[in-house]
């Protein structure tokens, strides 16, 4: 058994349109006319790469946002994206997001294989179940399921495709030219799921991938998202704004965990965190400032407005928030009641006008958004990454490239001094840089214990 | 109006696994180890682009074929393939097989409309209703649907999908900076169509393409495909052994597009050919027999016999084919009945031994075999397209790369000779090639008309 290695801290680069700041399209560092160009995500993940950071990563629904006439909520599907990317890096991982509600096991199972093929061991998949019921309507769905029918459903999901993935066991592929045998039918099983909500009969047709599967990720931050994130995820994308938040639940996560028969270091906490850099504080205030004041502020009352089921257009935006819009939301059951608690907490601890509240949230969506020196920046993160708050963090740029070169240029070398951060990539897959392990396949384990049954 | 172009001939690059004859994995010429490879898929495609080829083209079905122990009936997912290819080549056009019957629109609409942004302008969607029974069982279906049932779905889908391809209208995109507006609502809108087999509400999350949506191959040639093809097929791949039948189906498809409404030049029919070429036609027989001789009957037999619906596995391989097992094959319903149909012909006029059957069927799966010099090979090209058989063919080589380099290596320089093949790519996108209109966003056309009739 190798000696444990020690505990390394975990970067990804979240590409998001022009950056996640709101207005980051009306910011004259950014160019709106590159969102269709794959270039322009190629040299972002590049840079990323040269950084040594453990991997890109994107969003995605299925459905065209309404706030697109303010916002550039659109742009190309993130895993063919991320085949682009892949065709021009060679170490960085690939995560893309995706819907066990709205799409087919199999196809999916087959998208992020063949990813995970293609790119020699880089594919995640960050999975979550959608809330939008734009989405379902999209999909022909007269009502959108409520979460626990989707965590039901999401649950068979990853059954059903941890099965197509393990469908090929080791030693199935033969290629044995002077047999003529390609691959052994007694080494690939039929997945063989039938479930409430969906079912898989057949093997995958797409061999054991360089990880064995995707890692799994997950962003779910409701009761049943985490439950699900528990058992699955190896990988947690979550956004608190607090570091005693951000504490509980890590140690909660670890815990469930554990619960479940996990280690607790094969699953990964990664707060999302959206820097602005300067190279005084002042200077970093200022530049937040400036994407501030370049918000729309129907785009921003509107999508508060509809997350506290109110028209706010009426109120005036320079008084503070009435404290009863947001009351506290009670349990959390879904992700728009946990972003509803960020948004309760701000109001209830700092009092906000309405105005200052839109650009809290204008930084990242809810996301903690820190403005500070690379210094400043550099003792955030080691302070949640040694407080068990955090194992690293989804980095958020509020604007790309702007953003993401002043984080590469400035604030990875201080972590990589300190030791918190790698220098130089030390395997070749994505489960290589975060410490994960090839989850064994079934098929394989089962031959063994049959054979050390035999043999006793 | 410009003056018509004169009509060129299409050639396109059908990649498959390590070739299209059963045998090609045990051919020296290939390699196994590379079939998850990217740069093997990028190699082959820049040859073909080198060529100036028309486009790449990749077979699809959401299932693993029984066959697989005995041929490489797997390989990374078509659209992600594509996208690699796409980030390593500039002209040449990316067709992928995808299934109406196993996708969703608002998924598929997404990633076509996502892969014809990234390559500028080069997608190609092969529509396929897919006809095994075992992909129904990996999607949770009792029952396979029949192929009326696949193909009334496959006319909804594509009224979904056109739909949503386009939803953004000309001049939806704004980027407007200095107004904060990113998009014109009032010109993007919803797909609103309810069928009987699906459903799509809303607008896509990808703005309008530069093909405006890829171009629509299909492959079907049962009667219900005809007539689908017909109505909305920009190409047709297609399945011919003898010029007459070829002519047959050539001037009824486009007659039906007539009837249609559609023009005759705006539906290419691209038969299979798969050349086996020698620097004599006795050299290239000879490379034909090699292959032949690689073949492990058992996997012939069981494919065939399924065809057949009987097991062949008991007859004498070397004495002729029983007439009445491949007896006429009646009202083809579906592609299952018309490769029936391929085989009957050969089996009634050729009287082959079962051996020789299974040699005919292991080089195409029933497309057109031809070995010969560079030069017959041209001429069977030249006959077709100047008889009115085809209007260029889909290039299906042996053995990959060695069928690939002797086709563009000595085949394409004569037909370029003569005038009848390009030299030069002339556009860029896809539809460029193929001499194909980019079809007028329904919108736009619709806002034209409002406008001349308010100036009326």
């Amino acid at each position: 058994m190798p000696a444990p290695r020690p505990r390394t801290l975990s970067l990804n680069l979240f590409l998001y349109h022009l950056g996640h700041h709101e207005a980051a399209w009306r910011h004259p560092s950014t160019d709106p006319s590159r969102i269709y160009d794959p270039t322009y995500y190629v040299e972002l993940a590049r840079k990323a790469e040269a950084a040594k950071l453990d991997a890109v990563f994107f969003a995605d629904g299925p459905v065209l946002h309404s706030g697109v006439d303010h916002n550039p909520a659109e742009g190309p599907e993130p895993l063919l994206t991320l085949a682009t990317i892949a065709a021009h890096t060679r170490r960085i991982g690939l995560v893309a997001t995706a819907s066990t509600t709205f799409y087919e096991p199999y196809n999916l199972a087959r998208l992020f294989a063949s990813l995970d093929h293609l790119s020699g061991g880089r594919a995640g998949w960050n999975v979550v179940t959608t809330q939008s019921a734009d989405a379902a309507a999209n999909f022909g769905l007269d009502a959108h399921p409520d979460p626990l029918a989707r965590y039901a459903r999401a649950e068979e999901f990853l059954e059903a495709t941890t099965r197509l993935w393990d469908s090929w066991e080791e030693g199935a592929a033969l290629a044995d030219r002077v047999q003529g045998r390609w691959a052994d039918p007694d080494r690939i099983h039929p997945a063989d799921f039938t479930g409430e909500h969906l079912a898989v009969a057949g093997a995958l047709n797409v061999r054991r991938t360089p990880q064995g599967r995707p890692v799994i990720v997950q962003a779910g931050a409701s009761n049943a998202g985490r439950d699900f994130a528990a058992r699955w995820a190896e990988a947690i994308f979550t956004a608190h704004q607090r570091i005693e938040d951000a504490q509980a639940f890590y140690s909660d996560v670890k815990r469930t965990a554990l619960a479940h028969g996990r280690s607790a270091d094969q699953i990964k906490i990664l707060p999302g965190i959206s820097p602005f850099i300067g190279s005084t504080e002042a200077e970093a205030r200022e530049l937040e400032a400036t994407f501030n004041e370049l918000t729309v502020p129907e785009y921003g009352l509107r999508n508060l407005g509809a997350q506290a089921g109110v028209d706010l257009t009426t109120l005036d935006l320079d008084a503070p928030v009435p404290l009863d819009l947001f009351a506290d939301a009670g349990d959390v059951t879904d992700n728009t009641r946990s972003r509803f608690q960020v948004v309760a907490g701000i109001v209830r601890r700092d009092r906000p006008t309405l105005r200052e509240l839109l650009h809290r949230l204008a930084g990242a969506r809810g996301h903690q958004v820190v403005a500070g020196t690379p210094e400043q920046i550099a003792d955030r993160i080691e302070t949640w990454f040694t407080q068990g708050a955090a194992d690293g963090f989804n980095v958020m740029p509020p604007a790309l490239p702007l953003g993401l070169d002043a984080f590469t240029d400035h604030v990875v070398p201080i972590l990589q001094r300190r030791g918190l951060f790698r220098t130089e990539y030390e395997g070749t897959t994505l489960r290589d840089h975060l410490g994960l392990e090839v989850p064994e396949n079934r098929w394989t384990r089962q031959r063994a214990a049959l054979g050390a049954r035999a043999s006793a």
